[in-house]
């Protein structure tokens, strides 16, 4: 075996953590008691966006799994064959991905039941089964999946002036050549070495990360820049997330200027509402969004425009009170630019949208009569509450009513040199973004 | 500016031959001549396989654009806008993507017709367009846009035991700890200074490719592991083939049982049939399928069953000679593995496959009778040239027959040691690959 010192020592923790955390469930058995299991609950109705430390969370709410009731007994032992499975990883020195996890528990079970029939089951059928396990024994346990050594794909690149201990090898990141440093899937394991950077930049597009490397940008901003290339994995957001907690370094998100990309930004500063559990650990609160805005493309015209109108200035302030009273904001491109680079909104960026800063919002900003009636389908939403900011909800204003977004190519094709010298300095230095 | 000198470099040779290659073009219209551009045509039709060198080549016939033809004037035109916007990036130290010379060159054209009517015409409007422009411009130029200092996203990975120059560094793979070398999007300015392996291991799957490169895979085996995430980009197929080409590796390719694996193997032995002017360069024709195989998965029996019949024997035998004289083949799985592991083939499957061996073949090999009235719908296809051989039809026949397809992590989910220290080695040392 070559695994790493570093590996050796993660393995086991880990499996002392799984002993202990069973042990008290073992000694239930053995003394003749009932076996439960008791699990943070991770439903929507369990989860908390907490203002303070703009975080979601987890409530106080618990799950009860008891192998000797007939509803709670299947994923009483699904849990427990999960957590066995594993274990049998760990010791045998493997690094099982959930999806090779799913492959080894699926089996069928036979069995009689009481009045003598033959059945047989399945221990899973579906990998959203399996993969659920694997979250409830996140939380049961109290770690991250990637602490018991379970890998997964991994997209995100880092380079700049860092220099990281991984494994047995010292690393630095700022002599990658042309290429990159490609994260490993278990950041925790990451020792920071040495780090000199003024800030770090995440950029959504792989494309523009390139292109920004090459020109030297992290050389000459003194940034540590980071690509997520799409949505971001878990792996990117701890990496960020160390940084900025470790290091003090303000975290800036550059995404394309459209539902998607708002979400990505909002899911590397706040977490995915689905999976809050991990938030606490991989979600950056003060990350800011530094662009590209809809106000960078279209300046605050637009808005300003809206809100003269009295009924929409009250509904607008009732959403996100103090919106009115924003700093002018004028745009980056010029009519014409934007006339080339500007793209026509698609449906589904249109309920995105809706997703983000609720229905009320884009009721009042769009004036499209087709919009109007894409958006009626997702009446009663109600919004991110982190999203619900008076710079927010101008930002989203905007685009309900221009039904444009912006890539961040666009300010590419405005030229390398706008983006990297006049555009991002510039948003950084005026205190140009969006917390 | 910090740009490395390789970049200097490759920047001043690729404005000298656009300067030169456009020259003859200047100097006919400064004397007055008919302008025209004399450009390899890319069509299906001048797409030849070749067999000698197993690789996709362009044929002789030519497209040629005047500026004086009503109907290749507007083609005449975008070639020489998207030329000067690449040369002008040259100049000006940029290194634009695709997406960006698409906003660079996109905008409106208004002039009066011969009639005195008002005319507005876009230069282009999708970025469709703009990216065949390039495309005549890489066969024009005789390079790959990359040359031209053209970046994109960039999905490769590597470690291993390699030394390369890259930009200004120097890098050791095998130095990447748990991380990984991001390849970059210009391969071809990488210089490799050591190079200490015995073979090439490409993975289709990242997860798979972490759990190999964690496990020590490529120091136990002395390989070059590297992953395409998926199908595989440029950079990532050029990279395999100069370590094939300059070194001599051989190069094995590991992908999912299914038609999907199958065509990204394809790609990097002999290229996508609609780019084939950049195999001849991006391919790799010594590349061998290592598996998985669905005869790793079935064994042979299947196919057995189906050549006893002997009109389906003579249609097999017609379709590629040999195919009943194969040597017989043993499963590496038993049959409760291979019920656990085996996913059902989907729609897109079964046309994908079709794709790949033909009509005939799936029509002789499927028995199930709602498979055979989805294939009907791809009635004609007659298949890629180059899987048209024993191994693959026989490969495909017992796809067609069990509508079944095998994830790699199905092989790692019985056990990482048996992905790789059995199932690799034991492929490479016996041979059981397909070429």
């Amino acid at each position: 075996m070559t695994s790493s010192k570093i590996d050796l020592e993660a393995r086991s923790k880990a499996k002392e953590l799984i002993r202990k955390s069973f042990e008290a469930l073992v000694n239930s058995i053995v003394s003749k008691e009932r076996p439960l299991l008791v699990i943070p609950k991770r439903t929507l109705s369990n989860t908390i966006y907490d203002y303070k430390h703009k975080l979601l969370l987890l409530g106080p709410d618990v799950q009860k799994r008891t192998l000797l009731n007939i509803n709670e007994a299947k994923k009483f032992t699904q849990t427990l064959l999960m957590a066995s499975i594993i274990y049998e990883s760990l010791v045998n020195n493997e690094y099982p991905t959930i999806r090779d996890l799913y492959y080894r528990g699926k089996h069928t079970i036979s069995y009689r039941t009481l009045d003598g029939k033959r059945v047989s089951e399945n221990t899973w059928d579906e990998q959203r089964e399996s993969d659920g396990v694997i979250r409830d024994l996140e939380v049961y346990l109290g770690v991250l999946r990637e602490e018991l050594l379970i890998l997964s794909k991994e997209k995100g690149k880092v380079v700049g002036n860092l220099v990281i201990r991984s494994g047995d090898d010292v690393i630095d990141l700022s002599r990658m050549g042309h290429g990159a440093y490609a994260i490993e899937p278990t950041p925790d394991l990451i020792e920071f070495i040495d780090v000199d950077a003024e800030y770090v930049l995440v950029v959504e597009k792989d494309a523009v990360f390139q292109q920004l490397h090459r020109y030297g940008f992290w050389k000459k901003y003194k940034a540590i820049l980071v690509t997520s290339a799409g949505q971001p994995d878990r792996a990117t957001r701890r990496f960020v997330r160390r940084l900025s907690d470790e290091y003090k370094l303000p975290v800036y998100v550059l995404t394309d200027s459209d539902p998607y990309g708002f979400y990505i930004y909002s899911v590397f500063k706040v977490g995915s509402i689905t999976l809050s559990y991990e938030s606490e650990r991989l979600a950056t609160p003060r990350a800011k969004f530094i662009g590209v805005s809809m106000t960078d493309v279209f300046g605050d015209e637009v808005f300003k425009k809206i809100v003269s109108e009295s009924s929409a200035r009250k509904a607008l302030e009732e959403v996100a009170p103090g919106i009115t009273e924003l700093a002018p904001k004028k745009p980056y491109l010029s009519s014409s630019e934007r006339k080339n680079f500007v793209i026509k909104a698609k449906a589904r960026d249109l309920e995105r949208a809706v997703e983000l800063v609720g229905y009320r919002v884009a009721e009042v900003c769009t004036e499209d009569s087709d919009a109007k009636s894409k958006i009626k389908r997702k009446a009663g939403t109600t919004g991110y509450p982190w999203l619900l900011t008076p710079e927010w909800v101008r930002e989203l204003c905007i685009f309900f009513n221009t039904l444009s977004k912006v890539e961040i190519e666009a300010m590419a094709g405005k030229g390398l040199r706008f983006l990297a010298d006049e555009y991002i300095p510039a948003k950084i230095s005026t205190g140009d973004y969006i917390e």
